[in-house]
């Protein structure tokens, strides 16, 4: 019951049933991160790449290794961005641990509000409109985050989304018919040739939810655990809890769904994304399939 | 809490809410199974068609309806035949329930044993080679329908799996990552040009297991209910029983996985058929990946 690699005491069982200590498993941790950049070659020389930071432990766990291998080569600028929705206490302790993270890793950090940006906080837009939180939430954290990069010059966009994020959506989209939106997934997406879009990168896609937490509890990164009041996600928390049941009963069941999906992705982008046809947004310009997108329809009914 | 279309009394309630009564139930599920054939082009003119019948509710309910349709316009030649594996009391009865059913039908109806054709039963080959019974038993009959479909001059074998079935492989080969196996599914399987496979049919594709089970109740086709005494395969039953969880909580979900399925399955075929070597078994010399098929490597190792 020792360390696979070094016989001092484990910490942590991988899905094959290797047994690691923490030295061991944060080598494995980073290691597979590394390597998950390498084989889909997600950062390149010369690279502006910019680290979406919510404070939760994904975004801190990127944020931490890509600092490292920041230091270690330089070969690319790493910045780090947080967005203030505005959802009360919750986000101002978050972007609380992020700017410490920030500042202990010596990386420059912007924050940007709803509320400056748009005029109106999350709560405010809530009531304004009478939508859900998370819809109105991810659609404009998505486009200011973009908006954002793309005024700072990067290229790169770094989002915290580990293998168990991905697995729940391949299963979503499949268990609703929305094959075009998982054409979307994957390691590295974006096209390469749209200005107007950030390349948005998942470093953590190879990594398991358990062994990402591990990681950011081993490294002192997890903090007091704070959820946002508005997260409650019916159907994905059912999916987690599914997968997470499969997972313990089939080890090896998440992983499973990613190399499949990364078989077919291919033939997916393939499809989906030469039958749908790109428009531009009338207002920002941003890639869209009606006329206008997502977020300016929101920003508009808010003039309105 | 009346019947959709005629004001009865309902008996079944479809995903969509819409309730039907026993008459009306009947003939929508008819007519969607006539549609399946028509849109997939299952059955063409001159076709002969053998039904894989085992007595169950599925290969049951698809006799019935093929009879029926093989009544009215003739276009097609219509048999059926059944394997006898040897599984003691429970397959001699469910045989008599076949031949019960095919009699009252007026459909010539072929029985081929395991004992007969191969020399051993399923109970012997099991005690010989020391093997699951599903996995000898599902590889060995179907070898024995495909040869004797070929014997008997049909160019088309009905397989009664419906949508619950094919829903379950689907989600299965991805847990498992074995999309190879993924892109031998649809409702059509096999290729034009291949002499020695017969092209294998699903008519019942797109009727959920509890509409097929309702079918065969209302129309007196379920029998006394017997299962199979070697049937249990775990992993299986553990995700039959989320799908039905899913579809119970979020109707509609297994028909999203068939439909996204049939999205994406020209692209699978394109690439798994046409990436695996199609080899011929130096035996029997149907197509195989290696050197012989998994029958004869069964029926070989019988032997030795």
């Amino acid at each position: 019951m020792t360390c696979k690699k070094c016989e001092l005491e484990p910490v942590y069982k991988l899905s094959s049933g290797v047994k690691l200590c923490k030295s061991c498993f944060l080598k494995y941790f980073e290691k597979k991160v590394r390597k998950t950049i390498r084989i889909y070659n997600l950062i390149k020389k010369g690279d502006k790449v910019i680290v979406a930071v919510s404070g939760g432990k994904d975004s801190s766990t990127i944020l931490e290794i890509l600092s490292k291998l920041h230091l270690k080569n330089k070969i690319f600028e790493l910045v780090a961005v947080s967005i203030d929705e505005g959802i009360g206490p919750y986000r101002k302790k978050t972007i609380k641990k992020a700017e410490k993270i920030c500042k202990k890793l010596g990386i420059k950090h912007y924050i940007f509000s709803f509320k400056k940006e748009f005029g109106y906080s999350l709560k405010e837009i809530m009531k304004k409109l009478q939508i859900k939180p998370c819809t109105a939430c991810g659609v404009l954290r998505r486009y200011l985050l973009n908006k954002k990069a793309r005024e700072l010059n990067a290229n790169k966009l770094v989002i915290g989304h580990n293998l168990d994020d991905e697995a729940q959506t391949i299963l979503m989209n499949q268990f609703k018919r929305k094959m075009n939106l998982s054409a979307r997934l994957g390691p590295l997406n974006g096209l390469k040739d749209d200005a107007r879009f950030i390349r948005r990168i998942k470093p953590l896609y190879l990594m398991l939810e358990k062994e990402t937490a591990t990681y950011a509890f081993l490294k002192g990164l997890m903090g007091s655990s704070s959820i946002c009041p508005y997260s409650h996600e019916a159907f994905r928390d059912d999916v987690k809890k599914m997968l997470n049941d499969f997972e313990h009963k089939y080890h090896g069941t998440k992983n499973s769904i990613i190399t499949s999906f990364l078989e077919v992705l291919p033939l997916l982008k393939n499809k989906y994304q030469t039958d749908e046809p790109i428009n531009r947004c009338l207002d920002c310009g941003e890639a869209t399939t009606s006329d206008f997108c997502q977020a300016c329809k929101i920003l508009k009914s808010l003039k309105d």
